[in-house]
């Protein structure tokens, strides 16, 4: 039998509010065994650049990252925002190792190639560009992995890349090895039949119902591309994908997904 | 007889141009064995904070790290830059780990205590401080570690620290297991006679002529924490320090510390 390996994913929502950050740390020192935390950044990177006279550029609800911003990303994530959550994770004597994909080579990326938008410095990835041997290396070693979402392209560029893609592409090139549940942690409970009504949680959703949500228009918007990377996420064998409200990780009200 | 491990430390002068430090990313590369690199932070943290309209505290020329500062040094020398030398040495074909001393626990700091200045969120440490079970299972994986001076104090806070200390406290901690040589690199090609004339390098400096050149006032200023960091590391067991030129690591010219 594989080991278990679990996988969570926090994005701005919760990092933005330091109390709720430090609930969610608390939450997740308790959880046991093999585990790794993706973080995306949040609104502070933003907040600078303003503060800064730099205009941070979105296209269809995407950042531009430009050289500038790059470097603003860079030190959010990389450096507030991964260290913050390392030094928090210790105090609660979790032995947290904080990393970008540049570090050790864990991942790879590939700049977006230019069609209609130019994205600048940002990277996709895949299952393919995880190395899994270190990260599995590491594990072994007791560490608790924490993820930011900048990575490289192995010829000295940094690329800024999508947390969701980070947590799936990691969960997906380690199913191999290890049963891995992989956690998507926002500010819902779950997949709400009624956006607004925490208590219209799916408590489990198929393929075919998927299929049913999206053609009902249930499902719509930002909850989509997260399915998409979900389902895409089990037909490559992780074993659990579980979307969940990152303050209440640890109890039963949750939306896990399956394929039949 | 004990495996040979290299430590280098480099600082803002190097740092602050990006030309520079590429260069010596070059040469470090090239450098064969276990080997470590501490880096401090440059003039980018301070401007960075002047474009925001926070004035950086400044007494007897060290740095007050009050809350706000903390933050930015955090950003910069345990993202920006610490990233921006992984990215290059991963580029050189070197397996670069970005660390700062709260990731894997690697280093505790103590909050320096409130004597006639309040320092702030500053550091002190020693050889007691570093983790060097991990560090040594970190290097058997074939990694070279490259630590920003950020470190913590193992209750949820982080610290900032002399990146010299940290480079001689790890030099010193990993003595026991490792043949040590600690390298101090610089804008100069060693220890002068004549501070503005490089070739007036002092080849070897042993503890007895180190005390003249102390009493005679040809080393002074900032060169003389630098050499009693030093000399407390040669005698607690590393076997070499030597002085150097950042840019010329790879040539004879230098400056080599030894007890006798």
């Amino acid at each position: 039998m594989k080991p278990k390996l679990q996988i969570f994913k926090i994005g701005g929502g919760i990092i933005d509010n330091e109390s709720d950050l430090l609930e969610f740390v608390r939450l997740f020192a308790e959880i046991t065994g093999p585990k790794i935390l993706v973080h995306g950044g949040g609104k502070g990177a933003s907040e600078m650049m303003k503060s800064l006279g730099i205009a941070p550029q979105m296209v269809n609800g995407r950042r531009i990252t430009d050289a500038a911003t790059l470097d603003l990303v860079t030190m959010f994530y990389a450096g507030k925002t991964n260290k913050q959550i390392v030094v928090a994770l210790q105090n609660r004597g979790v032995n947290a190792l904080g990393l970008s994909g540049a570090d050790g080579n864990l991942i790879r990326a590939t700049k977006r190639p230019v069609r209609e938008i130019d994205y600048g410095f940002v990277g996709d990835l895949s299952e393919a560009s995880v190395n899994t041997a270190l990260i599995h290396q590491f594990l072994a070693l007791g560490l608790t992995l924490v993820f930011s979402p900048i990575n490289h392209d192995g010829h000295g560029q940094l690329l800024n890349t999508n947390a969701d893609t980070v947590a799936a592409s990691i969960a997906k090139a380690l199913s191999n090895q290890y049963a891995v549940s992989l956690h998507f942690c926002f500010e819902k409970r779950g997949v709400l039949t009624h956006v607004n009504n925490d208590n219209s949680i799916i408590p489990e959703i198929n393929l075919s119902y998927y299929a049913e949500l999206k053609q009902s228009g249930v499902i719509a918007d930002g909850m989509l591309p997260k399915l998409e990377n979900a389902f895409d996420a089990l037909q490559f064998g992780v074993e659990k994908v579980i979307i969940e409200h990152a303050l209440h990780i640890n109890d039963s009200l949750k939306t896990t997904l399956c394929l039949t």
